[in-house]
């Protein structure tokens, strides 16, 4: 197999990346979003970038097997279309994956963000070797992504592994999804924030590393948490319980042997997250379930566009070689 | 592809079946399981009890491609040992695989009863040309089954689609299992019996119809509410209000394209069970997950156990024949 090539197409920045199948990155560029309006334009803009990042690279066309590209849902991962995500204002019904076979002449895949961060960590970060695996990430929401037995499982319109708005409190919190008590409504960045600014001691040490309550986020209660307050403390081990009950529910269902989580949790560490998730799930999942479960930090961090994007070239040309 | 053959063991009754690959059944035989207290000695009458089967219908071994077998949980799939199910006593252990390929020389298939009735439905019953199906059944307790990608996805110990034991209450009700909340608490037939024969009124038409209320059963329920009993249309309600909860759940998990459900959704029919079920869930998913979602009863009733034995060989042979 040669090289691979790939686009990781965010809200703030769209990232270009040219690699190898083990995951060694040759070339990475990284640029604001910088809409256009026109989703066409949008694309064909990429299109330049990424080929001039090759050029920068040294690498000819010729050695490049395929373009994986990370894009937001909604998508037609089939057809490699994109269909109207909220934060990418003139998308609508984007062929990317007919643009950019057009420009560049070579195999294209799309696949939604969460999903190619699945694959990312399945291929090249801390799920790698396992054939049952759940990624979550909880950033701003809770994505996810699912490797069932050796390959992505999309389901419906790509969707499986949307674990965020499964309910865990059936009659709990609304969700910004227009949902009540999804898993994203009691653990996602933004409804923590939300929280924080709400219940936060204004003379709590939470709030004073923030600079004042209204600036709370969650990486001040991780802060306050290592320092031993008690305000911080507490919101973490509820944060981890709802985490907790997520992954049981994961483990009843799909019976993965590995959980990765991302973002918050990977900021918290094992003392403050890991180790109590951890333990809050053995108790509530049958042991034979659990006795070989790992659940574990994302291991990309930084990387993560680049191997996201790379790692939906290498699924893709994976499954086109399946009978 | 030539006939396949099947036995399904259950605590009560072993079935045995001759079938084709479309789900033609040529012969079937069924006999109370009547356990000898050791599961070796049990295997080796099951394969004499398939021989003679096999010679009734005058199938010659030579068109046998493959034999399924149906067993409880747990065992090891991959190894096909049984290891030691509550409900067949004198089973530790027993290499089942082993044993019936010593006994036939042709390839042997051993799975738990849940995924063999999972590919029942997909094979030859309701589920026919789904990729991603989620099979449920609620008889005693709450067993499942999921089909993704085309393809049995069995996860770690073959225990994917135990949803019944997902938390829907998170300190809930204590279920049978030693966990707390789990829908089987909810929806299973012997804990839906408990409750019944502790709530209703022993005035009720459902403890007319069950001869006393400490006789009631699920049935009695469903045969009242069909005559508008108030309370049993209650209890019917309150019980597809859990089966939405844990189907809302494998709804936002694995994106399936179908979902079948077995035995008391079966009995209580369209009116009782389906239509409000599908309404609820549609209720609490996003509209795209569900625009397409098919919530069907099972199809194959008294044929189940064949069908499962069987499916369960065409299945092997087809995981077998991938690359």
């Amino acid at each position: 197999m040669g090289v691979l090539a790939g686009i990781d197409v965010g809200g703030t920045k769209v990232a270009f990346g040219v690699g190898e199948p083990n995951g060694t990155l040759r070339a990475t560029e990284r640029r604001p979003t910088e809409l256009s309006g026109d989703g066409t334009t949008d694309v064909k803009r990429m299109a330049a970038d990424l080929r001039a990042l090759l050029d920068r690279a040294g690498v000819s066309l010729r050695d490049v097997d395929a373009i994986g590209v990370s894009v937001p849902s909604p998508l037609d991962p089939e057809a490699g279309v994109v269909l109207d995500p909220p934060n990418l204002a003139g998308w609508h019904e984007v062929p990317v994956r007919a643009l950019l076979g057009d420009a560049f002449g070579i195999p294209v895949f799309v696949e939604n963000d969460a999903n190619a961060a699945a694959l990312a960590e399945w291929h090249f970060g801390a799920a790698r070797g396992f054939d049952h695996v759940a990624y979550l990430t909880m950033s701003t929401g809770v994505g996810g992504g699912l490797i069932l037995g050796g390959r992505l499982h999309r389901g419906v319109y790509a969707s499986a592994g949307e674990v965020g708005h499964a309910p865990i409190e059936w009659d709990g919190e609304p969700c910004s999804c227009g949902l009540r008590g999804c898993l994203e409504a009691y653990v996602g960045g933004a409804s923590w924030t939300r929280r924080l600014r709400a219940v936060t001691p204004t003379d709590s040490r939470v709030a004073v590393l923030a600079g004042g309550r209204a600036q709370t986020k969650p990486e001040h209660v991780v802060a306050a948490a290592r320092e031993g307050d008690a305000f911080a403390l507490a919101e973490m081990a509820r944060w981890n319980e709802y985490v907790a009950r997520g992954l049981v529910h994961l483990v009843f269902t799909i019976a993965p042997q590995a959980i990765v989580l991302g973002t918050i949790a990977v900021a918290a560490g094992e003392a403050l997250a890991f180790a109590p998730i951890r333990a809050r799930v053995r108790e509530r999942c049958w042991p034979f379930l659990v006795e070989k479960l790992q659940i574990v930090p994302a291991a990309l961090g930084e990387s993560l566009p680049y191997h996201a994007a790379i790692g939906v070239a290498l699924e893709g040309l994976r499954a086109a070689a399946r009978p």
